[in-house]
């Protein structure tokens, strides 16, 4: 293995070079790494080829020191298998989005499993193919490097320094871990979302007519492609089912509230507003432990309370203050009370922002409180 | 009433001056409507007079021709009668997102039907209040009238005038029409996004990290306020009920699907991958039918098929040809045969592009086909 060689100088084989084959040799080439490229088809490799993802497979001279395996999940396991055996000296990594089933796999056959590392970067699009590549598609994404218990440490080493280098945040966790986390971030909102576009089916036109951003948001993931997800739920099944009954449970004990709220308009529709509303609040929960776009973890603000006199243009003058003082405000609530001739204004804005807000808005006029 | 009056004199009151109706008064206030707005809250009826969206109610001289209630569902009905009996020469609408349940608390009590017309401009945000108020809120979305069995014809046409002159397309259904279609389009996948994100809740922080676009899409709206949907849920109980109860047996068929995965790795997966394949491929189906950002049909494309030389550079040359040619190419498709020294490009274009295009690639030495 070749973990003392500096990375510049790396020597990366990229089996498949469909969007995340291309991608990942775009991003690799551009970090100074040698990458080659192979594909069963031989005008898929040229075109990655053409896109700067690196040179065809049979120009290349020297072994590779990392193979990175990015096949189809149903045939990842036998590719593996066979770039562990033609390259006897190489770390093989995959980039299957399941983890646990592709090492089962392997260890049913008779390959060095010291030298595979499984893992799976956290990108993707709609458009699939070497032509919807992107030099960034790593960039500032989750990256899973997951060693199963034979794995050695200088293999998982390599297999982190490449998806660093493309820009990922690497993580490792073991398999069944991974699987578990991507059964409910990725796999049951695939199935959640095929779901929803489906009821869609029976609707008269004028009815598909008033779908607004909310449910083209929650469904555009319904248009992945069926074959690739049926692999992916196949390979997950156990995780996949056990999410996926929280939320049959979930589901049926709605169904029962809105059933109730039918049949009685009485006291017993108390309980089933309650259900209906803890729904809809553990769902606020749930979404608010999502991070941010870069991984990080969601920003808190600070606020400003900002007494306002109920006078003409009073408020729409604070927001040009509030402008004019360079700060971005990130939301506005505005209190009141019966028949006070004033209102509060809570400014949320970076905690860093509080001070020169509060300053520049009082140098105004402005009653301000923190 | 007033069908008579030019659309540009009419007196539009509106009562209730959050995210809908501070919008609505901005964008009727620049097409030269007179609007007065009130609210419960000074403070907030304000801020929306400060934003442009008219002038305070106590301020106005004149009867409302049109009244619009934009208040919370639960209090709709209530404040529509009570417009209706205060302005009795007025039409009265309102923008709840559930129309059947309104209709009926009217019909309960001793107003003037003929004169009621219930809407739903199918326009929203995440953030609420004046404060988010936008002037094309309503541009090019789509804008339900929904009257009743006893609403008079002029009173719909001076709704439908109000609707258009926010920028809306208008539909015209009935009450019961609507509330199943929302049903599907905008209820049920707000439950279905509250759900996926409550499986975040037990997870942990790492497994939370490896959340992707995908469910950040599909869960964007469970953010949204548990006790404005539970209104909205509880009013429109029996349209929800019926497509959720669909939705649940669908799902308890992938769940069936995967038991049997797991319990069973020969003959008896066939029929379970299929139901699999098959809940992604409705799903695909049922997306399909969404229509574009405006309201409009789906674009739909023209192929134009390039033969393209297994050669280094030959792809990349051809889709600088295509830029050059000034066509806007919405997808590429590789095919190729095993051993053939050549592939076909198969680029999506609009129809129009397809004759300029091939003149412009043909000129330059590709081969193409329609």
């Amino acid at each position: 293995m070749s973990g003392d060689v500096a990375s510049e100088s790396l020597r990366i084989r990229i089996v498949g070079t469909g969007l995340i084959g291309a991608s990942l040799g775009m991003a690799l080439s551009r970090k100074g790494f040698q990458v080659s490229l192979d594909d069963p088809s031989p005008t898929a490799a040229a075109l990655a080829r053409d896109l700067g993802a690196g040179v065809l497979a049979a120009d290349t001279l020297g072994d590779p020191d990392v193979v990175v395996v990015a096949a189809p999940p149903d045939v990842v396991a036998d590719v593996v298998a066979r770039e562990l055996s033609r390259w006897p000296n190489a770390v093989v990594t995959d980039a299957a989005s399941v983890k646990g089933s592709v090492l089962r796999a392997l260890q049913e056959k008779d390959v060095d499993l010291s030298r595979y590392v499984g893992s799976h970067p956290m990108a993707g699009r709609e458009k699939s193919g070497a032509v919807a590549a992107q030099v960034d598609l790593f960039e500032g994404r989750s990256w899973v490097v997951a060693p199963g218990p034979k794995a050695a440490a200088g293999a998982v080493e390599l297999v982190r320094r490449v998806a660093a280098a493309a820009g990922s945040a690497v993580l490792v966790m073991t398999p069944a871990e991974h699987d578990a986390a991507v059964a409910a971030v990725s796999h049951v909102p695939q199935i959640a979302a095929s779901l929803v576009a489906s009821q869609l089916l029976e609707l008269s036109s004028s009815a598909v007519a008033l779908s607004g951003q909310g449910i083209r948001d929650v469904t555009r993931i319904a248009a992945s492609d069926p074959s690739m997800w049926t692999q992916i739920l196949v390979g997950n099944a156990p995780a996949v089912r056990g999410v996926l009954e929280s939320m049959a449970e979930q589901l049926d004990a709605v169904l029962a509230a809105l059933r109730r709220l039918e049949s009685d308009s009485g006291h017993g529709t108390v309980g089933a507003r309650a259900v209906l509303a803890r729904t809809v609040a553990d769902g606020n929960a749930g979404h608010a432990r999502i991070p941010g776009k870069h991984g990080a973890a969601p920003t808190t603000y600070a606020a400003v309370v900002v007494v306002v006199p109920d006078e003409p243009g009073a408020l729409g003058r604070l927001l040009r203050d509030v402008g004019n003082a360079g700060v971005n405000m990130e939301d506005l609530h505005i209190e009141h009370g019966v028949g006070q001739p004033f209102g509060l204004a809570e400014l949320s804005v970076l905690p860093a922002a509080v001070a020169p807000l509060m300053t520049a808005l009082s140098s105004l006029g402005w009653r301000v409180h923190e």
